[in-house]
């Protein structure tokens, strides 16, 4: 007999505990609704006994109209202009780990441009031994890699940094996505060219920019590109789409999501930062002192509870209930999540779903019970390095009220007695 | 100075040989492209110096106009009907081990149903202590899993058995999706109903039925039922597509698809297999000397190149050749993928992209040398069992021709001196 058959079935609880509908006529210890006879069980459906629908007609499956509402949200007002703008991904309706392309958030600073796979080009210039310029079809040549990671904007909770603001996980935690990317590694495309030319690498960095009219372009020093940075053509298996940055994208692993250049066009070695608007009017960090802090390229460790959370209320009474969530981090692998359902006094270990993979989303579960009382639900995710995610007031004590960007404190999402959860602080 | 500056550079061989151009004035040597300048650089391109399109209008995101070919495609002659039918996965064009929903294969039996979470009801009844009923929400409330597995339609490859039919990776093997799963163990819902009144389970079985018209009943034997089946409602994080059985469906990991219900309607557990239309006049491999072999539920390791292939021919000449497909085993993980590029007689081991998970693809890459001459290319899979994937006449010396289910084979594609790719057969 298999090990499956072993030491099961009885000793094992039962998680409803009958509240679950017994078949009428049966048994039904408890069962909070076995009296009432189900017209979904008991009488015929359309659906069962007719035909639905051929499928031959769509060659790109959509989801079914029930989902409407688990979309990407754009909020106007975060913007001053749709050209420059950002959206969220619906994390508090999503589960597992893999983020869909067609949900998955996206920023851009001039509009998603259109160009074709034909159209394309990849220039490598400045300190290399000879500057290459790259068709699509060239690249295709190359070795490349399969790796599932995150792309979090490090404008990522940003508006929480003066107190609660938004009231859902899409809104304070939805700029980020996960995605398994195919890709070369950047190292092999500048060994391509060659970096003879560039002497000593410790000290060298590339300046990348997009096609589109921001270019968006940012330094990266050498250490780095050499490392785990990915020409992407492919997320999730499929071409990215064209607000992800079809048809190539940098992939930067665990650092801030505006390194990840759309529409790459062009790859400069240089013996120095260009200091570009970007990373400085930009995506710098603003600290109580008046100094601002640049390079802050990795995004800390975080997580997030998406449900419960305000979009996604507790839709039944006391009893089982999961409370479920992300945790991620630039540095490393997630190794514990713990869940607190007392603004932090007190903490549960969570169950994390599968083993974490580096600089990727980690899904976690807590299998619990709910007594139906108000809860102050948090999450504190712990990751590799032993680094422990941060309080809003240990942040702010270190990095002040200025900020917009990299704020990775833990969240508080207040339960009331009847399920509905609401973005709150806690002192 | 850190691991990543270590013995690199000009130690690496260059892919393209020079064959990338050089960029217009720059030392070219060799270059095949260097002395034509390329208007997409020297001039600035409209993309470059206009915005792009807002994407706030895109709450869920489609592929760009220039993949549009890249869709499951439904063949009109496979099946009498479309209300009865089948499409393919375009495993030629993609890359990664995930499948979008979005262009993911699927069967249906009586056409795809709307189903409605709040209509939705899953009985189980027969052999258990208790009968239950549960809604979507009940079930939202046990404890869930993330699993990536593949998803095989037993059909797949099966017009290959009587030789050379379809000319396309994605028409010969493109039965077949992964994604990853969210879903709750159907042990832990079959233990809620208790499975005292069963007695031993050793010689149990589950019978499992679709809310749809065709209801599609499959028997499962109870070791399988209480080892890892799910019962799935996210796939590849959010809400399963309506054509894969929303808002739940049967995930059996490693077993052939059309075990896996879809709207999964009412598990019975019973003493003994239903023998149903499925399980008999259908789903069961017919031998030459006229017996049918049943409960051939596993399906074998197999791979597939899905570049070149017919539909991915090679777009470049000698040189640098990127030879990839997928790999896979409803036994467990893949250890080895071998590939020929003379029909056989020669093998050399491929590179997996990443270490191999239990029932799901896996990519295989041979970053190789084409000479410009004819191949005859072939993969063969070996999985954690030992098994190896067998050539067409080794399958057909023991199954004879009369099947169209289980065929493993492996698959041949002609790569004639222009890069064309065709189905073919070798003796």
């Amino acid at each position: 007999m298999s090990d499956t058959f072993k030491g099961k079935g009885a000793s094992r609880r039962a998680f409803l505990r009958g509240s679950v509908a017994a078949v009428a006529g049966a048994a039904a210890a408890g069962s909070a609704r076995a009296a009432t006879p189900d017209p979904l069980i008991t009488e015929v459906q359309d659906w069962a006994s007719g035909f639905g629908a051929p499928v031959d007609d769509a060659p790109y499956g959509l989801p079914i109209r029930f989902e409407s509402d688990v979309v990407r949200r754009n909020v106007p007002w975060l913007t001053a202009d749709t050209i420059s703008s950002i959206n969220f991904t619906p994390i508090h309706a999503l589960d597992g780990t893999i983020t869909p392309q067609g949900c998955a958030f996206e920023r851009h600073h001039s509009g998603a441009i259109e160009l074709k796979k034909e159209d394309y080009r990849l220039m490598i210039n400045g300190l290399v031994d000879t500057p290459l310029v790259f068709t699509y079809e060239d690249l295709e040549r190359f070795p490349r890699e399969n790796h599932v990671y995150f792309c979090e904007c490090a404008a990522n909770s940003g508006m929480e940094w003066a107190g609660a603001q938004l009231n859902g996980a899409q809104f304070t935690h939805g700029m980020i996505h996960n995605m398994e990317y195919s890709g070369i590694p950047l190292r092999t495309l500048l060994e391509e060219a060659g970096l003879g030319a560039a002497g000593d690498l410790s000290d060298k960095w590339v300046y990348v920019e997009g096609a589109d009219a921001s270019s968006n372009g940012r330094s990266i020093p050498m250490e780095k590109a050499l490392d785990d940075v990915l020409v992407a053509f492919k997320a999730n298996g499929e071409a990215l789409r064209m607000e992800h940055g079809y048809p190539v994208r940098l992939v930067v692993p665990g650092w801030e999501g505006n390194m990840w250049l759309k529409w790459l066009r062009r790859i400069e070695v240089m013996d120095g930062p260009v200091e570009a608007r970007e990373e400085t009017s930009k995506y710098t960090d603003l600290l109580a002192d008046g100094v601002a802090r640049k390079w802050t390229w990795v995004m800390d460790a975080k997580s997030i509870i998406t449900a419960p959370s305000p979009q996604m209320p507790i839709n039944h009474g006391p009893g089982a209930l999961v409370i479920t969530g992300l945790a991620w981090s630039g540095h490393g692998r997630i190794t514990r999540v713990d869940v607190s359902k007392d603004g932090g006094k007190t903490w549960e270990t969570a169950r994390l779903a599968r083993e974490s993979e580096t600089k990727a989303l980690t899904r976690f579960y807590l299998d619990t019970e709910w007594d139906g009382s108000e809860m102050l639900l948090q999450s504190r995710a712990i990751d590799e390095t032993g680094y422990v995610q941060p309080t809003k007031a240990q942040l702010r004590e270190i990095r002040g009220l200025n900020s917009i960007y990299h704020n990775n404190a833990i969240q508080t999402w207040h339960v009331d007695s009847n399920g509905e959860a609401e973005n709150v602080e806690v002192s």
